[in-house]
């Protein structure tokens, strides 16, 4: 892992060329805590070398002479095969499948197939044992995802969650490295926030859950009483009079919500910086347990400050979804193969390569609606000029166009977020879904009314203006166009290994009713 | 900026190795929308070039038969002058301090002091105007830190919060490169919990803000009822009996907090991978609204599989901090050089330097108490064996032993919580501060309590039992020797950058009272 993700960090230089690297002249300390990565061993294939390796039993096999384990530490999908001799086997103690082991040995050519090299052991310490009756995870098991689900704490020691958390890795350094390579600064947005972006989102609301907090009256102040932690702790007196007269009992002296999604507070950036992003945890507190929902969930979103054009904006995010494929097929290939094999339907793979050389479809959306009224197809949601589109019809658009991803764009007005631009014809917005085959929408952006006079009166018809006044004032000092879009990181990955849920491809997953480990 | 981060994004190769860098084949689609940096434009000094830039204006200075002006786009700290001729000014709209801009011209030898080039306008053209009466920041003025506090949405565009942003984006990609050429694997731990981590501390509790969601009984169901999110949308009906049984009317089922801390969910993860980490937002409800508090920041948290002994976890702790020093000194020195010039107190570079290149020190607890009780200090809380170490304490010893990151480690178990693991004198436990000079704690580290009946012992004192049964679990199932740490990200760039508060090196502080943009 660790050697093909170092090259993988330093690939994405544009225009073919070639640097040399410097390293950084740093005061390392050297270390004594060194550990053998198993992925290391395997690739290096040192013959007849002696190392000490530390990982998880993954299969144990018992034959007359010698016994058979595979070891794995998670630094990649490979296990490495130990053989234990009678001797070694007489000494160690019990070790089951699921216990952890640390194991001397020497390297040697494999005897057996599916492996060139393995590792003939002198000694088998087993570190920390398991019981294989109450361990939740079985032997020689493809448990289905619905069960892993139950056991959250034990689901990374499964050889396919595993892969995830490798994937998951590999695909959120891809997202850092395609917008550090073009220059944009990431932004880390807050999760606290009294404003709600979309107006229309089941929102979480945040409160101390010390009763004695939320009941206090505190100061909304800006300068610090002390520098002391100690002394600056307890109760404040010292309060403005703006604080004396509101009175307010909340502990932000506002209403506190998590967020659903930084744009906004991106768009700040964009009236100082050319480009930016963000990439953290959403949340949503809608009543849903579907395969597409979930209440915490990633988004990546970025902004661009003199975005002038809605394609332009598209062009962005198809680069960033190819050179995320890309990076994640390039550098986890095992990993995702897994999936491919065992989780995904079938031919999915090649969806997924579509993706990464196939132009991306773009289509209006009075283009969709003409697709899907003129459709044979039996839609349970009625399709006419003006409706949102559900799940069932991003399917067949995308199924219709090739199973390819498919912008669809210049949504009615009335369907989008008050924030998006205006077009000329007064009734559509600059607006733009990015639909991908067997997800639906991954994305969601567009350009941004930067027009103080026609943001105004729309923010005025949505009651908004002393709600998020800020929001409008960044038109008023130094305004650009300028655009975005949100990505679901979760979605993202759910479209490229043909995973079933969004459940199944982050580490801890929260939905109505579960909140457990 | 581009340039240097994407070198720099390329240095982290151990061994003074060279490597080639390969491009990966991808499909990549051609862009119209193209900006060029300011910062590109002034490093490839490409003199007589015709170019049109985007920014915003700095500075102007009205001559007789010129005007000047500073046009800066967030890509680096640099402006580059504008020179307009009276034609030019004739034709432009109102050219004020905060305006946005853009400008066409020929780059021109600079006929004046401070740069080698400079844009000869051919057009100016006010993107958006800015008044400068009513504009919260003021032409060469140097705002207070407490003063644009106050103005979060517009901070941004003041010169010291761009090179804030700058920084902030080096050091968030330094840990992330840390980390990953030491082959670790980035985590997502979750922000919404059930399990309140550290015990003591003040936690945010969360609910859906939609009072019906609040009062309805929801089931805890681990597989999905439909693949179409319309169709799961609703109440649902079919429940468990164990939900029957339960009938709880938590969203979640059960009380559900911000996180204090990933370590335990951390912790999962090293029993199936070797090394671990997050990077993502923290959450502490303290009723503090001190230099050093803030309700939202980022920890950056390891947890090392096979770790054995405390001295090695201080190294990596060790050479993490002297990693990220290093890299943003090298990816952003002028930003940097802002904050010690105008910010940070006399000689702080001194300190900074000696930071990344002095070894940092080493001492137990005891030690500590020694030092601390034999100073001529007058201290405002009373030091003896077994008290926890105030802001002043900490301050004392790194300036006791020579204004370098002091490691204080083995406490009474007493003060530490209860993961840490026991020392043989089953007095102490193996945990690490480390003390940073002008910051005090920057991290908290642990060897973990892998031995199941100890651990068992102390969660029964506690009455952690039936709260994390699932923590005691990880160490009935293939356990092995493990620990890690906390790094508090917003005290890391104090400590490097001299501020005086955690409110001013994060885009969006939250603290009591305050919660507003």
């Amino acid at each position: 892992m660790a050697a093909s993700l170092r090259q993988w960090l330093c690939r994405q230089i544009p225009n073919q060329q070639i640097y040399v690297l410097r390293t950084a002249a740093l005061s390392v300390v050297k270390r004594s805590y060194k550990t053998v990565q198993i992925r290391k061993v395997l690739r290096e294939e040192k013959l007849n070398k002696s190392v000490t390796i530390k990982g998880w039993v993954k299969a144990v096999r018992w034959h007359k002479e010698l016994t058979f384990l595979q070891v794995c530490d998670g630094s990649g999908p490979e296990h490495l095969q130990v053989v234990m001799p009678e001797s070694v086997v007489t000494r160690c103690g019990d070790v089951t499948f699921g216990s952890c082991v640390s194991v001397e040995g020497t390297l040697v050519e494999s005897q057996g197939k599916g492996q060139k090299l393995e590792l003939l052991s002198s000694a088998v310490h087993v570190v920390g044992g398991c019981d294989p009756y109450d361990f939740p995870l079985k032997q020689r098991t493809r448990h289905p995802p619905q069960y892993t689900r139950d056991f959250l704490h034990m689901r990374p020691k499964s050889n396919l969650f595993g892969s995830l958390l490798r994937i998951r890795n590999a695909a959120s350094m891809a997202v850092h490295q395609y917008f550090q390579k073009e220059g944009c600064i990431f932004i880390h947005t807050p999760i606290l926030t009294s404003s709600d972006c979309e107006g229309a989102c089941e929102t979480f609301k945040v409160e101390p859950s010390q009763a004695e907090l939320r009941a206090k009256i505190l100061p909304d102040e800006g300068s610090d009483y002390s520098d002391d932690d100690e002394l600056s702790r307890g109760p404040v007196t010292d309060m403005s009079n703006e604080e004396k007269v509101l009175g307010t009992k909340e502990f932000f002296n506002s209403p506190t919500y998590l967020t659903v999604s930084g744009q906004l507070h991106l768009e700040v950036m964009t009236g100082a910086m050319n480009k930016v992003y963000n990439f953290g945890p959403t949340f949503r507190a809608e009543n849903s347990i579907g395969s597409f929902h979930l209440s915490e969930f990633y988004m990546v979103e970025a902004e661009y400050a003199f975005m002038e054009r809605l394609g332009d904006l598209l062009t962005e995010m198809e680069n960033l979804v190819k050179f995320v494929y890309r990076s994640v097929m390039d550098s986890c290939p095992e990993d995702v193969h897994m999936y491919h094999k065992y989780i995904a339907p079938a031919s999915f793979k090649d969806k997924v390569e579509k993706t990464m050389s196939a132009d991306f479809k773009r289509i209006t959306y009075t283009e969709a609606i003409d697709i899907l009224t003129n459709a044979a197809a039996n839609f349970r949601y009625k399709v006419f000029w003006g409706c949102d589109l559900k799940k069932e019809h991003e399917m067949y658009l995308t199924a219709a166009l090739g199973e390819v991803p498919v912008f669809v764009t210049d949504y009615p007005a009335q369907i989008k977020p008050f924030y998006a631009r205006r077009n000329d014809d007064d009734v559509t917005v600059s607006a733009a879904d990015l639909l991908v085959p067997g997800v639906g929408e991954l994305c969601g952006s567009s350009l941004r009314e930067e027009r103080v006079d026609i943001l105004q009166a729309v923010m005025e018809q949505h009651g908004l203006v002393n709600q998020i006044p800020w929001y409008l004032e960044l038109r008023q000092f130094g305004t650009c166009p300028h655009g975005g879009f949100g990505l679901g990181f979760e979605r993202l990955l759910l479209g490229m290994l043909g995973a079933q849920s969004l459940k199944d491809v982050i580490p801890f997953p929260r939905w109505p009713g579960r909140c457990r480990t």
